[in-house]
């Protein structure tokens, strides 16, 4: 089994820029979680440009199929913001691809305190492993199929 | 689907002591990790005593073997040291549970800086949910069957 | 000797708010940064309202230069954000008071991986009660005089 | 003003080694925590071969102070284990050397969670530059004389 992460930006990647004083976008965490996680799977990092999820269009979304597309791996994990992380996966849902694609995400930055970026990235490796072909959203410790979830704003939740 | 968490100790859970200057147990990480996953997945967590897993022995592991056997859940994580993990997932495996176990720990504690914790325990709560009743190993995200596998102690690795 | 050390809000306190996706105020890092610390010189915590120093207006100034009178302890630490560090500065050392009193703050946010927060924070407690009485900021390992001091927004930097 | 930075060791600088399953010296913490700080206070880095103090010898005290005679800067801090501190303190402070020599260390290695050590680092960093010619010990927010201080090794503590 091998995977292809697809990172594509969200609150997972943002880096606080102490110039401007705010949360951006500046080079992946993802490189170096992948080393932390001492992953022995074979592994194949993407990198789309990394944009805040409220700011992709549909331009964006066909550019993370086509990756999905051209992918040779079976399992794949789409490092996603989670404001339209249900969108995204209704693109790739609607595609029907014979592949194993996990969209997941944060609630908090994976450099800030208390993140649950390293957890829902672990979680995502676990499940685009043994999941059958299928699009899947994948947070607070639970997968739901593409066509079966939503985000309530109000808590920071999947349901 | 719900889960049971068994803290059994092992790297994962030690903490610095800052008097005697080394790692040892103390409270256990697991509730705090639980929060920070924010897990919406019902979830029990049960501490056994914590332990070096060089220092388990049969009565341990028997231990292990009756909590698995009490569950309710279908889905089982046991936090366990790396050293003998193997010893221990031959004793569940024997026992022919109609239950998914998921063995995991960490080769750097969850405390200390750049710890493979997080991830394992993400990939541990996914997987768990997704495979077929049996007992696995899951490191270096990725899953063994609990006869096919061993730690390879000069890489750091399970294989 | 003993601090006291008075919280203004500043990048050193910001919070990420998982609900609305940016930083703000919330409870206050200084009580925890505190026990990290591990002090036992005798210290006063005191939070005023915490702002961001650019929202901050002479009433708030004369409310942080009330509480340095107020003051018992002979050294005082303002907890700050930077962008206006100095003009509150200048408020308190107008008053010239018989006290040591230093400004610091952060580039970073506690929570924030590579925050320079605990770094400053200990230097200013340090400073403060070695220093003559004055108005002092502290940051970049440096201590300027109230009075000699501006902030290289380009930089990030004081000089 | 400028400083000098000696690394000897101590629990600051240790590091978990995770095939050995303990703590050990690898290579030193110090070159990322001077970045950290964003210092631009002149700061040369010396790195001596770090060691845990107790496992210090005469021989590695004269070293230390072989270093402070030969430096240049007014302002030396040594990064050394709490145990042998005040020992150490004792071979510089008999040299009566012009110099400011501030030891420092950490209860909690620096890349282990809730660690004293970069407020401790800070602190030092700061009375360095401001308290006259002498030896001190700076642990625990506070500044002991050489000749006036103890480590309470039940509390954890200078007093």
């Amino acid at each position: 089994m091998s995977l292809r992460i697809i990172a594509t930006g969200g609150t997972f990647d943002k880096h606080y820029d102490e110039i401007e004083g705010k949360l951006a976008f500046d080079s992946g965490h993802l490189p170096h979680v992948i080393r932390r996680a001492r992953m022995t799977v074979p592994v194949q990092l993407e990198e789309l440009p990394l944009l805040d999820s409220l700011d992709m269009n549909d331009a964006d979304r066909q550019r993370i199929l086509a990756s999905c597309l051209r992918a040779d791996e079976p399992g794949i994990i789409v490092v996603h913001g989670t404001d339209t992380m249900k969108e995204t996966a209704e693109v790739l849902g609607a595609a029907q691809l014979p592949k194993t694609i996990v969209l997941t995400g944060a609630m908090i930055p994976y450099e800030v305190k208390n993140s649950d970026a390293l957890f829902n990235f672990g979680f995502a490796c676990g499940v685009a492993q043994v999941l059958p072909p299928g699009v899947y959203i994948a947070m607070n410790a639970r997968v739901f199929p593409w066509d079966k979830v939503r985000k309530n704003r109000a808590a920071g939740l999947f349901e």
